[in-house]
């Protein structure tokens, strides 16, 4: 069908129509490696490796993921991020990906022109590359990644946590939810600086990869905290036929966060936002006692990278204790649903 | 993110959303595969192969590429086909895909129910397996189809055609344009035998995956027929340096097409559709006089299922010389241009 790869070439014959001009200017230059063959022909072709692919798909579209007025470049490397944050959890190193998009014909060039120069900042610093993709007119703004990440180490297990193994996550919490209770509650009265810190946290996630990768060997589940702590650790409890305990004292919190737990005065409803508000993309990843050893001795500077928070044990569910050791009864698990 | 691995999960401790129920009744019965991990990581690992993947994309939105009234099951089979055409173009055979769905929250069970079901046929017909994806809410209907093709002969190159070889193509040309003529002027007089027939080559493409594989060894250039024969055939002379010329004499015409150029009476109307139409994806390839003697030695039942049409020569550009001998000159080369 109506690929880049396809597009590409009518300019060499045919009076350049302005999808052709699309292409060429944005998005052929961030497509200059073997693998997209040029966008010669009607595939990509992947380099042939001794060990795994993986592969993963996001979508971020108008009006549900975002906003019209959002800036382009920032949503290219959240939807590249994102993306990475898949290939990070499975301890695996991020390789490629085919870009779709869906485009309102008006402003599409200086739209498209932020949106590139995203992709392109973070094509370099992850060292990512554009494969192919398809583009269209669109009446709402539709982006879609398919990301391929390639094993090296070992490909991580999501969800076969081991009785007895501690739970730790890496990074802060909640910072993106905050972002987005801020983003939706403009008169909520806070400074900029507050603000701005929590939003950045909502905009630019960071893929754990090194992490993830160095997690190889030692973990024996991960993933990543896209739908919320609370969420993502009941799904590895479910899947690994455990109960998960975890400690509110524990959770790791920004300095901004500890600021905001002040501001907000009810307790539940900012560790409900903290535990439950998703988009951290850190990640949650349990060890045993015995593999902890071995792991901070040859990896000492992730110890101030990662937190204990707590563990898992025979049982079912996911416990929640507070700070005055009463557990912890949630208003909603689940933050949205689509349908 | 919210991919379908994500929300798969969340049944199982949670009180279901909708979200869970739609993916647990309609998708993840289509993904029971080794690769897709059952859906129970962040990403799908991808056999180890000892030869090349090669991946490709392509998006179908509403009002753009089709209409609410669509039938789903039919919409769900051609997003496949198209998909699949570009992996048979290479010479490759399907492997796997990751679906994207942006869908209305209304009438999503009784739409999905029947996209799903031609998701289904199509998979058990070619062997096609599903291996992950994303689902989200939408205005207007989103399907994009990211494909995972596997090299077993050879990568056949879309654009490397060389001097001297003969233009081929496959089953009949412009029926597919036909039905989309006639779905766009529904006041246009024809029976409606007829008319089914063309709309249902405008559906069902069959992506020409044997033929496709047949050709490596042989053909020096091939792609499949989607954005019209001459804008295809323009593609391959140009990045071939090269000059294609072909007869429309030979042009393979269904008994149907035949029909309805005695109705249209306007000859270069009629040729124009057949030939820049497009959505035809079948394949168009050219082979060297030496090896077509092997190729249709070894492959004689293919004889009767391609057909020569032209030539490569020294020079540029796409010559079509018309049943009287004289140059074809066109109206329009492009169809339709997004932006």
């Amino acid at each position: 069908m109506h690929s880049f790869q396809k597009f590409i070439h009518r300019e060499l014959t045919l009076k350049m129509s302005n999808e052709n001009k699309i292409i060429n200017q944005f998005l052929r230059p961030l497509a200059l490696n073997k693998e997209s063959q040029n966008l010669k022909n009607d595939a990509a072709v992947l380099e042939k490796v001794s060990s795994n692919y993986i592969i993963s798909s996001d979508m971020m579209i108008e009006n549900i993921h975002f906003h019209k007025g959002d800036d382009p470049k920032t949503l290219a490397k959240k939807l590249l991020r994102v993306n990475m944050s898949d290939i990070a959890a499975m301890g695996c190193i991020p390789y490629g990906y085919i870009l779709n998009l869906g485009l309102p014909k008006s402003n599409t060039n200086i739209w498209l022109k932020s949106f590139c120069n995203g992709l392109r900042i973070d094509q370099k610093y992850f060292n990512l590359k554009l494969l192919g993709g398809d583009l269209s007119k669109s009446k709402v703004i539709f982006l879609s990644v398919t990301i391929i990440g390639k094993k090296e180490k070992c490909i991580l297990n999501c969800c076969t946590a081991n009785n007895g193994s501690d739970i730790f996550v890496s990074g802060t919490l909640g910072d993106a939810a905050l972002g987005l209770f801020l983003k939706q509650n403009p008169n909520f009265s806070v400074d900029d600086k507050l603000k701005n810190f929590f939003l950045n946290k909502l905009h630019n996630p960071s893929p754990r990869i090194e992490l993830g990768h160095s997690l190889c060997g030692y973990a024996d589940s991960c993933t990543d905290i896209s739908d919320g702590l609370i969420l993502d650790l009941e799904k590895i409890s479910s899947l690994s036929s455990l109960k998960s305990t975890i400690f509110l004292k524990q959770i790791p919190l920004s300095v901004q966060a500890k600021k905001m737990k002040k501001i907000f005065k009810n307790d539940n409803f900012f560790w409900e936002k903290i535990i439950t508000g998703g988009e951290d993309y850190e990640l949650v990843f349990s060890m045993s006692k015995l593999k902890q050893k071995f792991f901070f001795k040859k990896q000492s500077k992730l110890l101030q990278k990662v937190k204990k928070i707590g563990f898992f044990e025979k049982g079912n569910g996911c416990r929640v204790v507070k700070l005055n050791n009463k557990d912890f009864t949630f208003k909603k698990k689940i933050g949205y649903s689509h349908f």
